[in-house]
């Protein structure tokens, strides 16, 4: 390991933000001539001025007759003014004729209004016969015309510099004629990923190698604020390599970012090839924000070049922090900060780094009446499925410890449209809640859910602290036999919470197709020629499991601890049945716990051990939210029955699925 | 003019979305495979899972040092453990070293823990000597190590079908390896034009005609709800024509929309030709809703057909209530409704059209309090102005007559991404506004503001009612002979408003270069060779040319009225000074008042008349909004002062620029 570089100077992030415009002021980086339509989100480069009139011609505004005024002033219902039809003027038309006194011309909604004539007679105040015109009421002048440049005037200004385009305002420049507009181009953003444990996605993994991720996520979110992304690849620890890319990035791009790498260690390289360039080369090293120490901006040739960090999460917090807003201003956006941020109340009390600034990342859900609740994601930052999760982060100052519960806090969102699901489920997992949710969206395709498997007593947690609307359960009671029913007391949510009946699943062991290794039930495992895949803490197939193994332990009077350690694999955890099934199939175990439908969709072998009710578990106050009015309609429906039965075997409905239990 | 259809049986918008829903399932038409980053804002048109562990090794959390964890349970402190270091292990290293009891290996945070060890120690708690370690704290077993598949797991569900694509789903995929994507096609959309007054823009204009507008809308939102707009052209009034349109769409496109024509008269072509393909045919035609009674649907050769109305912020209307969810289902999204609908308060009471159930167009601001608030738009519905002011519309049900001051409305907003201005400034217009705003966008680029002329008097009504948050004046009080101040109390807005100080403007007569036709004043235009731009009713302008006016009618003792018909287009009105100068300059007209900065714009002459008195606006309680005090701050600013004077001549700023005068 080379020797590590200390960070000296950590800045908090605004001294960052300041010294960042010290040096680089982001300004559009010029211009491109677009069809008016394809530059939908694109910001004008000028202001625009309207041409012509609009509209360029006196424009009838109903059907009707254009008349004189004057000719119509004594027109009364029983005593009709008589004039004279000389034509008809369609939309369109250049027709020529001229309106003299007496007479009038039909005229179409749009058409121009002829010469003489200074009122439009709306159709249902006349009556016609061949070229004889009665009218019943008076025209007032200007009458239902709509009088040329009334909307917009010759050299108006139309649009100023800077408007983002919505088809709003590519209404107003169709309206002046304009087919291409000048709009700021997207800024380049050249993504160079650093690392040597990398591989471009698409490519083979070796031994301790993993995919980049960074490149990817990176890559959406500039496209998403409106740069134009640059994927420069992956550049191993090398000076030649990284100089290279750099250098690269620098010729064909606006702004060159990186991620991982910037840590002590081999990060120092980078920061050597880019103070080489001259003055002012590395002007930010080091942040006193949680995440994002090891961040570092550099200016270089003119442009800046941001290193972020290598974890996902705090490469897209410290990419939305620092390098959004200067990408978002070399697009010629008048962005509003408001539009990516919603306020949400903390669930519960959420808990702070010590002595440091810390951007938390949250996740997001609706209670029954519509407000947002704000949870701390739980995974840790180096985890995929941690920014799978999180909705956006909280800003929790450096002299903050908590935030209360009940508090308000503002959410930075990662993605500017983001999707919040109509409801939360976390739980044990279980292909049925798949086919149940299926039967929801062919009903309601817009129905949104987030499924996040911790098993059952995660569920449980989840629903006593409101982040869950619904938790799948399946936990067998020791003392009495019974399942999940019991725990409602044990969690103390007995009269907040309630248990809806799911149906029973087989359990049991999912064994390679024909069941090679001849594995008859749960004993079988001790033997030494057999592989075993667990089921993580917490999900209730891990306690069935424990379960059995105490049974065992009793009647051959040993210890639990003693018997486990001779399952061959006891302390390998996998989070869901399918999982375990893919590991079987895969030839990675012989055997796992888990239920029968799994076993069968892998086409496995499966040897039963126990029957469990799978149930569910909903928070009474939450019965009033529409999402989970049609998830409980759905699981009491006889289609998701049917369906049940049809595509998941190992799965038994009855009379009572649906039913509330306690 | 043609036999006109009578809509027979008009339907309510839900009986026609459901009539449509009988006919025709909208589905995604198929799928693409896409690289990942690409695919941003896509929708998944499969399951997929994992075919990998994530990470693939058990991976160091930490840098520090592998360990067998039972070699470490006796550290303290004050007794170290000692181990001996047999090599290092960095990321993306496949080492083959083995750590066996009483060693231990260096390993970087990413790194693969080798063989043997079970725990990495934190380097913060060793202290090493050559390859002589101590280790100061025991470590637990799994400590600071990333289990292989502890992440995501081969076989686990990653993403369902019918995700839509953001950077953290984006993340996931790369987390697989996944290069490419299944995502579900965007649906192909024909809009076709209609109508004989149509020019696409870029062609020229000639008499009677006018650009285009709808296609760019519609094909702009085709595209921001995830369709792919094909821009067909316009089609005439002919059934050839028509005919020939409407096939090409039906054979290259998913979805036909047309617009314009479908009202009585020669819109019966459309039905004709659609009929005329078979049964189904047109299916819904005419809508019992304002805007929308034209609307039709019908389903030819399976596909579905809409005719829009003709202007434009209807046909947005109505693409948006009854086409955007078809297309958004097609792209297989899981679009939820809350994501286009703000809610807001009424500012005053909004009336409704009889007898109908309406959407109305309306804009948003936000008070001071940060809530929003909501004012129907106040142009006819035929205006583009009206579009480009619209932020969306609210829905009043057939039965309600009107909404309630302070009453909720739920706005539905024409664009997915609706930039709401941080300041609504309406009234009279002025260069040195414009110039003011620059000011403050230079020192917060993210400032977005909403300008709206409406002249001096336009801008008192808007601040009385709270509609605008900064008004530009400059109305002469002729009694007193004062500017501004008097008309606080005649407006009812002595206690809520007040007037701050602005600048002092030339208003003049602007003429052509040189000034051909030799005018020396107000009286020269009331010579017959002399042609005359006026401006709007309730511009300050227009009020000070009418006082002059009067005041020549006193003197030659005649009616106002005769005089003003002296004026050679005295009933002729337009916006802003830039309008009457752009006149001036196109050689339209010969003279309009205005200011000397909009004559020195263009370079034309000017004819001094009067030095007037422009000032501002604002609401009291809007002193607390953030933008309003950016806007005062920057209007007493020394800068805003040299840039006035720099580049409008005509306007002279004052050592009271920016302070409160009541």
């Amino acid at each position: 390991m080379t020797e590590r570089k200390v960070f000296r100077t950590l800045l908090s992030l605004e001294e960052a933000r300041n010294r960042i415009l010290e040096y680089f002021s982001p300004q559009p980086v010029g211009f491109e001539e677009t069809p008016i339509w394809q530059a939908l989100g694109q910001t004008t480069a000028e202001d625009i001025h309207s041409s012509i009139d609009v509209p360029g011609f006196d424009r009838a505004s109903m059907d009707g007759y254009a008349v004189r005024a004057n000719d119509t002033f004594e027109a009364e219902e029983r005593h009709p003014v008589k004039l004279r039809v000389i034509g008809t003027i369609e939309v369109g038309d250049e027709s020529g004729i001229e309106v003299r006194t007496g007479e009038a011309a039909e005229i179409s909604t749009g058409a121009p209004v002829p010469k003489g004539a200074n009122a439009v007679v709306m159709v249902e105040h006349t009556q016609r016969k061949d070229d004889q015109l009665d009218v019943f009421r008076p025209a007032n002048p200007s009458e239902n015309i709509m009088a040329a440049g009334s909307d917009l005037m010759t050299g108006e200004l139309v649009l100023r510099k800077g408007e983002r385009l919505t088809p709003r305002e590519i209404g107003l420049l169709s309206a002046i004629g304009l087919e291409r507009v000048k709009v700021c181009r997207r800024p380049k953003v050249a993504i160079i990923s650093t690392g040597n444990e990398l591989i471009p996605v698409g490519g083979s993994l070796s031994y301790g190698k993993i995919y980049d991720i960074n490149a990817n996520v990176i890559a959406s979110a500039v496209t998403e604020c409106g740069g134009e992304a640059l994927l420069a690849g992956i550049a191993s620890d090398t000076i030649d390599d990284l100089k290279q890319k750099v250098e690269a990035g620098l010729e064909h791009a606006d702004i060159v970012l990186t991620s991982g790498s910037t840590s002590a260690g081999k990060g120092d390289l980078l920061y050597r090839i880019l103070d080489s360039y001259g003055s002012p080369g590395v002007i930010v090293h080091g942040l006193a924000v949680k995440p994002g120490k090891p961040t570092f901006v550099a200016i270089t040739r003119g442009k800046p070049v941001f290193g972020l960090p290598g974890y996902p999460t705090s490469a897209l917090t410290i990419f939305t922090l620092l390098v959004r807003p200067i990408i978002s201003r070399m697009t010629g956006r008048q962005e509003t900060e408001q539009e990516e941020r919603v306020v949400a109340k903390c669930a519960s009390r959420i808990y702070s780094a010590k002595g440091r600034r810390e951007f938390l990342p949250v996740h997001l859900i609706k209670d029954e009446t519509g407000s947002l609740l704000v949870y701390p994601t739980t995974e840790g930052s180096g985890a995929i499925t941690s920014l799978a999760m999180a909705d956006g982060f909280i800003d929790i100052p450096e002299e903050t410890q908590f935030l209360e519960e009940g508090e308000e806090a503002s959410v930075q969102l990662f993605s500017q449209t983001p999707i919040l699901p109509d409801l939360v489920i976390i739980g044990s997992h279980c292909v049925g809640l798949d086919i149940l949710l299926e039967c929801i969206r062919r009903s309601d395709p817009s129905f949104h859910s987030k499924i996040i498997n911790t098993g059952s007593a995660g569920g449980f947690n989840a629903i006593k602290r409101g982040e869950a609307d619904v938790a799948g359960i399946h936990l067998l009671d020791e003392l009495t036999g019974k399942y999940n029913l019991p725990f409602l007391e044990r969690y103390g949510i007995r009269d907040t919470a309630l248990v809806v009946k799911g149906y029973v699943r087989q359990q049991g062991l999912i064994v390679a197709k024909g069941n090679p290794k001849g594995i008859n039930g749960i004993e079988d495992l001790l033997t030494s020629d057999v592989s075993f895949m667990n089921r993580n803490r917490g999900s209730g197939t891990r306690v069935l499991f424990d379960l059995c193994m105490k049974r065992i332990a009793n009647e051959r009077k040993t210890t639990t601890e003693r018997l486990v350690s001779k399952v061959k694999g006891y302390e390998i955890e996998t989070k869901s049945h399918s999982a375990v099934a893919a590991a079987v199939s895969h030839g990675k175990v012989d055997a796992g716990l888990g239920i029968r439908t799994a076993a069968e969709m892998y086409g496995l072998g499966f040897v039963p051990i126990a029957e469990e009710h799978y149930d569910f578990l909903v928070l009474r106050k939450r019965l009033e939210k529409e999402s989970v009015k049609a998830f409980l309609e759905a699981l009491g429906s006889a289609e998701f029955k049917t369906q049940l039965q049809r595509r998941a075997p190992g799965l038994v409905p009855s009379e009572e699925t649906g039913t509330i239990l306690s």
